[in-house]
């Protein structure tokens, strides 16, 4: 099914929802927002382009899905909440079904946290999603990745690697359920809501635990030593794989949107119960050291090394 | 030359300038932002893609300028004072040197009005730039497309056509005078910001004046006759095009850039002053009827048709 540029604008504005603080959405040259006075904006933008971020078959509602997510992830990494986004989408042909099954996953998850797509444009080109999403925080209430400090604790929510490992055994089983975690990522805002006011730094799992920790490592100006079979893994995933496949896939593989972050010690009883409350499991998994640089090392203090450290989207492959 | 993704986005953050308002810019998770108080957040997206928003041998420089200008002119459309963007970027590989053509176009074009590059992302994939535009506006200033009254004058700035002759002339004239209109477009910030408070309605010229006024027409539930024969012309396009070709090019054609705008007709003098002090041309090419749609006529008052009414990203050609 065909439509035209304004027919699918006409679609996704009849379907956008609205909030309170939204004057103007969908419709005119741009949206007119009346942000809640005295809160800071945070603001962050992702692309998702097909083949690159997402296998070439996804489904429509997985992209739509994937595409917000990864966006709301950032804000969940800042302890923002989530507010307001735009979609600009870049498709081979203009395909009513599509943006409709677009528009269920990428709607689903939105009128989960409260975000309202206000703006975006539909274009003519190869598969591409770009969402710009804005959240909002207390001043000073920000998670950043400055302020990990010597002495901290390194820790992760829920599991690493399912991603990873769904994308590895894509061509020979793409139907595995590890799959399911690499399309419908579960971006994680009730955690950087409850982390603020005294993690120290925070940052999402997209590119790889290790890359990502070293931002937090190189922004900090500290290091950070992880215990590498500390990490957590997924009954799928150990069930999967052996340990020597399932390591790397759980310290560098992208794409899992856990959050990973640091807090001094005296944290550890406020932690416990901050995640018993969200039902969802949180890992001691190293810390903060003087130095830089992020250690990955075995249980028994030997060295750990993996040929691939994170996700470089230009790296050779 | 090739770069990894941390190595380009180090070259956009290295490059990418401040404001005061920013509390955290490029290399968090997301960008901090502290709003002054008391302003309405106006937010708009679009994204260019090769072969289709520029031509295939355009220079680096002058995508960089146009990914910008085509948003900055959408928040002059709305009257707001530019504050902050998202850059998210698709390119098929790492090149260091083009990545610097286009951040000189870019940020030239930033700098000149006082946006600031915020975050975004670099990754791989068929060259595609996604632009997100914050700017401010005092609240009830905005312009917007639903404010036109029957009896209000039509007006617009500059000259219509050139970008859609440039187009035209591509395939044996690429570098004809014209074309710089298509690829370095002025966004008419200043004219925004001039007719806040008494324009009633405003829409920039991307699509083609006949379909972009259809817009201020539908939103404001309102008709509009436009004096086809009125319509402006810059020097190079009368002395390109015969008056057939001609015609369509500026009533039809997109990517101008120009503002289109409604005012009461006692408001004709203060549009004189404030163009002139702008050093600008404006013309009044119609008025604000009742009823719907837009009817382009001849000054003789005759019915004019085009059989291409404006620019639709996935219309057959």
């Amino acid at each position: 099914m065909s439509a035209g540029e304004f027919d699918l604008i006409a679609r996704i504005r009849a379907r956008a929802g609205t909030r309170a603080d939204i004057v103007l959405g969908i419709g005119d040259d741009a949206a007119l927002l009346a942000p809640p006075p005295g809160l800071q904006l945070v603001v962050t933008a992702d692309t998702l382009n097909a083949g690159v971020h997402f296998p070439e078959d996804s489904a429509a509602a997985d992209i739509g899905w994937k595409a917000l997510a990864v966006n709301l992830s950032d804000l969940a990494a800042m302890g923002a909440e989530p507010a307001w986004c735009t979609l600009s989408l870049s498709l081979p042909q203009s395909d009513a079904a599509w943006i409709d099954g677009f528009l269920d996953g990428f709607l689903m998850l939105a009128a989960r946290y409260g975000i309202v797509l206000v703006g975006g444009d539909t274009t003519r080109g190869p598969l591409s999603i770009s969402v710009t999403a804005m959240g909002l925080v207390d001043p000073g209430h920000a998670l950043r990745r400055d302020g990990a400090r010597v002495g901290d604790d390194v820790w992760v929510t829920g599991t690493l690697g399912d991603a990873a490992g769904g994308l590895a055994l894509l061509d020979r089983e793409p139907a595995h359920a590890l799959r399911a975690r690499l399309d419908r990522p579960t971006p994680r805002v009730e955690v950087g809501r409850a982390l603020r006011g005294f993690a120290t730094a925070c940052v999402d799992v997209s590119d790889g635990l290790l890359a990502d920790l070293g931002h937090i490592s190189s922004r900090s100006g500290v290091g950070a030593q992880v215990d590498i079979d500390a990490l957590p893994a997924s009954d799928a995933l150990m069930a999967t794989f052996d340990g020597a496949t399932r390591v790397p896939l759980q310290a560098s593989g992208g794409d899992d949107y856990e959050l990973c972050f640091t807090a001094p010690a005296d944290a550890r009883e406020r932690i416990d119960a901050v995640f018993s409350q969200l039902d969802l499991r949180v890992t001691r998994i190293g810390r903060i050291v003087a130095g830089e640089g992020v250690q990955p090392m075995r249980s028994d203090g030997e060295p750990w090394s993996s040929l691939r450290r994170g996700y470089d989207h230009f790296a050779e492959r």
